[in-house]
């Protein structure tokens, strides 16, 4: 959907029979919602649809295109043999990009021919409402592909950050796993209910950064920048941090706190109406992002 | 602002002469973009500002309150004698609480004779739009203080959240310190530019906390719940937190990084300009939650 609404012309293709036809109408559900929410931008559900065809061969879903994008399962294998045959079947001035957040693009396109317009290109599910995607090259990744796999984010208003080298879950699940991290922590300790972390986030901290991020919200928050505040409070940090040099076990008993206040605020058997809850109030919040907070540098 | 909109009388006092006055004429400057943002609720800017009265005496500010909110320096001893006076001065049933972010109530109150009453309150900057505050009880506070306080804050339409036993940095600070350290450690490890930090953030991960917070995201991202999700991928996250064992000096080169990102996108000059910016996006953000994501629990 995101390169449909930006007019770019795309083709699904899914080795199982039908996964990429039944992937189209799956979209079609989509569009009125996203319609209204102005996420369309000028075009119309009727032209987004025309824009996406389901294909029933991986030569054609590749014939001509400037881009791909692969979603296959996160298995290394599979990568590497489905790697091997898009460069073999796609133009070649086309770019490979995988759609990967938990393998390294070296470690699945080094024996590829055309490993150089290979590369990493990783949405945040779901890519149609949060624009961010992780660029992430292997070490033989060409500065062209990576500029041009940008441009391409860009283009279509998604919000491509490129990581500088390879590391382990990249930059988006290292933020998260920190984070996360500390608040197990904090609930393995014994300081905070599991509902109470969740508040301080979405009632707190998260307000700022979700138009601007933790460093700019620092430089802001100290009357010479970004530096000032580092001198007035990274000693106070420093004592935190210190204190996290361990991680509590996840599956351990504090597991049990957590999912009991999980399963306070919802039964497990309304996991799957609050996921579709979810996805509308962050539709709500991508069309507020898009409207009110549209070009952040003003 | 928060206590006054909500309909409470509030009474401003500070040892500095002309202090209180002036602190009640800014309140007046924010008011007329709070209306035009429904953020004052059904009252009007007159009648809040009715509500709010600068006094010039410590005694005339506590007499008669059921709640007294102290924001003296963050200094011990300060806070120490101040809690002292306001001890004596307050009715026997109002609550004393702190303002503080920094300091634990145990090192300010462990001899007031009415230690019992004593709490930290601890708003977020600036509190008439983020709700989250913080409360803190002693080890020797009452639960009925704890109540109390974490009523009044719900009453007056803030997020009040508990912290179970006192820990440094209590749960905000101590998040972002968690976050903020891998931040720095991506950067000056070479792995990401600050903006792509911010980009992540912003464009990404708080998009969902914003409404959600960390444990109910990951509590709808795997088809069993949170139990099922840290099934999945607490091993994919270890990998990541073993690499997290050691914190950045935020103040050696990396922090040039950080600067020099950040003054690229803001001259020095323009600080000051840019935090009336992000007031007024905070303030869209407050406005857009109070409507669309009024009731998170529908």
């Amino acid at each position: 959907v995101s390169f449909a609404r930006a007019g770019y012309d795309v083709r699904l293709w899914d080795p199982a029979p039908g996964a990429a036809r039944s992937a189209k109408e799956y979209v079609k559900t989509l569009l009125p919602e996203m319609e209204e929410a102005g996420l369309l931008g000028t075009r119309s559900q009727a032209k987004v649809c025309e824009l996406i065809s389901a294909v029933s061969t991986l030569e054609e879903a590749v014939s001509g295109v400037c881009h791909v994008q692969e979603n296959a399962p996160e298995d290394l294998q599979t990568k590497i043999q489905l790697f091997a045959e898009l460069d073999a079947l796609a133009p070649s001035d086309a770019i490979i990009a995988s759609s990967t957040s938990a393998l390294l693009p070296s470690a699945f396109t080094e024996k590829t021919p055309g490993r150089t317009r290979c590369i990493v290109a990783h949405p945040v599910n779901p890519p149609h409402l949060i624009p961010l995607v992780e660029i992430v090259p292997a070490p033989w990744t060409d500065e062209a592909t990576i500029a041009r796999t940008e441009a391409l984010m860009l283009d279509v208003g998604q919000s491509p950050v490129v990581i500088q080298r390879e590391i382990d879950g990249f930059l988006l699940n290292r933020l998260q796993a920190a984070l996360l991290d500390e608040a197990f922590r904090l609930v393995d300790g014994g300081y905070a209910k599991a509902q109470d972390i969740d508040a301080c986030m979405r009632d707190g901290l998260a307000m700022r950064w979700v138009f601007m991020g933790p460093f700019e919200t620092i430089d802001l928050n100290a009357p010479g920048g970004v530096r000032d505040y580092v001198a007035r409070y990274q000693g106070m940090f420093r004592r935190m941090t210190d204190t996290m040099r361990h991680s509590a076990d996840w599956s351990g008993a504090v597991l049990n706190h957590v999912e009991e206040s999980r399963r306070a605020s919802l039964e497990t058997d309304q996991l799957q109406a609050r996921q579709i809850w979810r996805d509308r109030k962050l539709m709500a919040v991508a069309a507020f992002r898009r409207k009110e907070l549209a070009d952040l540098s003003k």
